[in-house]
């Protein structure tokens, strides 16, 4: 059962799991890829919940107050936790990493250290900031006006620690503001489908996280960025500042630019091009 | 990126997704095999779940009576989706089929008509029907007594054509019900976790299909059983009922049977033991 080639390694973003690359996955397999999704931590298996979010009856002053579980999770134990993850699947061979969204900071910070783990690096729609710039600040700047994930959320990061959404909300009008910012070119049925599964909390310490760079750590490694131009979560001009910065920064390396016509979740509305994009990478 | 060897492919049971394979693919791919896991019809990105499961103010009697979305979905389409889900991982080659509780009631019933498109049939736990008997029937023999699945279900099949439980529940009592019902040997976070990301409705279509098995069929196909010594959503006996009864319709071609001392859930218990199994399967 042994296979050549280079392994791909799938990384969601906040709020996500390793059920969003399922159609990604199918068609990378199929083409002959090896291939795996990994939990980041606090999510999926590693996910816990505030108590509050399924509570019965619901109350919202609860759910906006009570402390995350997930307050104490560092960029640091995300990024340990990829880095075993990438070696594990390769086995002393480099990965393809692709990260989605947040995940992308998780990526940045584990590949700087590591860089020989790393085949390559696959930004989709992702934050990839820049050194010694935490991924938040990119949320709040100018370039990211009219993102929709800071008015989904229900509670202050700064107090409970954790970036909380309300998937669970019956809310039409909250339920909508998440289709948008996620799903705008979902199928409708299949975005109730994700948002349900969507966890309440992410871990506001793997946002707050900066990673010093350098030209010989994550400046080494060839990266891709997927840009994505109906993106509600992560704007389009921002996603290009990531490139245009990385490219100034480490411009003996620059980036490979794809562009999809898509929302935040080209994984669920194309996820044949994604896999294309993956599949054709350098080797 | 291309693989020889067999690959394999992972399906889950009744209410759960393809994440709870995550462990186990890790170890799997990691061995060097091409592997995926995917969604059971109405279930995962498939899903469709009644509005009361989350509904505010929460209704039970609500829960209770009304109609499952996924009350239409069948065996056959369960079978036909699986069958595609082979056809294109396999691309002309036989898959390895790893399916997981109602999985198997899938599982078989595409194997019958199609045996060529498998390479083994893996039971994990597994609903493994003989000719004719509906997968339903066996919940209800005196070789499963004891079982925790009939007595969380919140709604009445018959009435709404769901399997229906209420994992959003925050009743001490029914949460501990259903750790016990799949994950008894589980860590109680990652319990908690898993419990979160099952759906409401399972197809009651699903379990109340049978297959009618030849020997040039299903009796043709390489078979294992893994049997779970402490589960208590599928009991040990029902378990080795299907081992011994599948042992006497096809004698020419008996089960290889394991044993592992977990409950319903070694994919979260003891995911290495299963991948073991796994990758030591026959090429």
């Amino acid at each position: 059962m042994s296979t050549p080639g280079t392994p791909v390694l799938f990384l969601h973003g906040f709020w996500h799991g390793t059920w969003c690359w399922s159609e990604v996955l199918a068609r990378v397999t199929s083409a002959g890829a090896r291939a795996l999704a990994v939990d980041m931590a606090g999510h999926g298996l590693r996910a816990r919940r505030p108590a509050a979010a399924a509570a019965r009856p619901f109350d919202p002053a609860r759910l906006a107050s009570e402390p995350s579980p997930v307050a104490g999770v560092t960029l640091d134990e995300a990024s340990d936790l990829l880095v075993s993850q990438v070696e594990a699947l390769g086995g002393g061979q480099p990965v393809t990493v692709v990260a989605h969204s947040m995940g992308g900071n998780v990526l940045t910070r584990a590949t700087q250290p590591a860089p020989g783990l790393f085949a390559h690096a696959v930004y989709l729609c992702a934050l990839m900031p820049a050194s010694g710039v935490p991924a938040n600040d990119y949320i709040f700047m100018p370039e990211n006006e009219g993102e929709l994930v800071v008015p989904s959320l229900v509670a202050n990061p700064l107090e409970t620690g954790g970036l909380r959404l309300d998937p669970a909300s019956a809310d039409p009008a909250y339920r909508q503001r998440l289709r948008d910012c996620f799903y705008g070119d979902v199928d409708s049925a299949v975005a109730d489908a994700a948002i349900a599964l969507l966890i309440p909390d992410a871990p506001a310490g793997i946002a707050v996280g900066a990673t010093a760079l350098t030209a010989d750590g994550w400046g080494s490694v060839a990266r891709s960025y997927v840009a994505c131009t109906q993106d509600r979560a992560l704007r389009p001009p921002v996603q290009r500042k990531f490139i245009a910065d990385a490219d100034a920064a480490f411009p003996g390396n620059p980036a490979t630019v794809h562009v999809l016509d898509s929302s935040h979740s080209p994984f669920l509305s194309m996820p044949g091009q994604v896999a294309d994009i993956v599949l054709k990478l350098p080797a």
